[in-house]
């Protein structure tokens, strides 16, 4: 299945992506795709699509699970990326924390924070948590996890890297999470991990590569992060960017308002940003 | 006032504690001690207290903020204790991300989580917003405070610095995040910048400080953080720790199953944890 949130920003609704392409709404079937739900999505693979009403026009999307708890991102996790970044490959996973206030729809323009010189950004593959894990074994891991998504680790590296510590102060600013389109059941992957994956900056490549070149693959991440403490349902874990951001160009490239955004994952859907000043 | 939540965890319904040190309950008057509620607790404040049922027996106190979204912590406010870890005063706030499942209530067990030899404590004063803030003025910043609250930024310090990058992995285990007992309005404390602090274990005096060495004071604090990113209403603010936690000590010492741990600001109540294994 491919699940969608639909609507205004904190009032979408449920819908699923039927096989046609067709939006259709599941308000009488869930709540939200959030929380609890997560973990029943096997019951709404039983309905008909066709008995689905149809959505008219092309509503915004927002991100495609609500109530996110934890927004935990994996850093330096491809090993072309971290040789950009002038960094070696970590010997157990890098985690950080993206403030999940970060977080909107795969179209929402990306925001430019006041004083931003160096917005980058990170095409991601981004796994969603169903059930609870808690010292989870990597062969169980994927039994916890809802689906994936695509994303955008929206980054300002000055705010992340020179200006003190901890790079939370720069993958936070608001709008700097876009998630989607979709919410991907596991079922509908062949291989999570031979996903190729790109980005383009107003119509230029700027990242090509492959879920295969992840070094610390989903199961093992799910189960890693359960050491540390409890995933929760609807948390996300995004699972880190291959070479080809702004910051790792000679010389490097950042965003400026105007730029438009594309990415995609395959199989996940494609994301459209146009890049803005705050107001 | 002094608010709180009590009951079960996940359950927890509002109170507050009247001038005799009663807990009253407030369900006919606020869904939660979170959220939108923040921002006019004014309401609360014309109710007469006798007014209120009384809460028999002493329930569970669960943290006296529901629903937080950023947890977000100051790292180094406190120049003795950037001394202790073997750290300058940084030249503008370090911040770190506190995942939100930590969040407990303050009297709850410190969980100590399996692998763990080196979990730490933090006395800290922490900051709950009650109005949306983004790039407001120092001058302005209390406008945008529901008040303030005892926190114990609890710190495993193997996973925030031995195992790869970015403190937010040794900082949100379990039960990491003691709020509490009361949410206090800033009008029942004379100078926020004056709140002796402390805490034992067992029995034995560790901290020993007072707000009034901050180096970077809340109003700061909160216009400052507003720069990079919207605070919503229950974000909370933990504004670092003084010196005397057990990494600064010769040899370091931390937490074992059995000790009881005890911590308080003056004004703001105080919490009692028991160190346990995780099970």
């Amino acid at each position: 299945m491919k699940l969608v949130r639909y609507g205004e920003p904190g009032a979408e609704r449920p819908g699923l992506i039927d096989a046609r392409g067709n939006l259709r709404d599941l308000t009488d079937h869930v709540t939200d795709i959030a929380g609890g739900a997560l973990a029943r999505l096997g019951d709404l693979k039983r309905l008909s699509p066709d008995s689905l009403p149809l959505v008219p026009d092309t509503p915004r999307l927002g991100p495609c699970v609500g109530n996110v708890g934890k927004f935990i991102c994996i850093g330096l996790n491809y090993a072309d990326h971290a040789a950009e970044s002038g960094m070696s490959p970590p010997p157990e996973p890098v985690i950080f924390a993206k403030f999940t206030s970060a977080i909107c729809g795969p179209d929402d323009p990306i925001i430019l924070p006041r004083g931003s010189e160096k917005t980058d950004w990170e095409v991601e593959l981004a796994v969603v948590i169903g059930k609870p894990a808690k010292y989870v074994s990597e062969e169980r891991a994927m039994e916890h996890v809802a689906g994936v998504c695509l994303a955008n680790d929206v980054s300002e590296r000055s705010f992340q890297t020179e200006r003190q510590g901890q790079w939370s102060k720069g993958k936070s600013s608001d709008n700097f999470g876009p998630l989607g389109p979709w919410l991907v059941t596991l079922d509908e992957i062949a291989d999570l991990n031979a996903l190729p994956m790109w980005l383009d900056v107003n119509g230029e490549r700027m990242q090509d590569g492959s879920t295969a070149d992840m070094i610390y693959k989903v199961p093992f991440l799910v189960s890693y992060l359960s050491q540390f403490f409890t995933l929760r349902p609807g948390d996300v874990i995004s699972t880190g960017t291959p070479a080809g951001v702004g910051m790792g160009m000679t010389p490097p490239r950042f965003l400026r308002a105007g730029d438009v955004v594309e990415l995609g994952i395959e199989g996940l859907g494609r994301q459209k940003q146009l890049v803005v000043e705050d107001a």
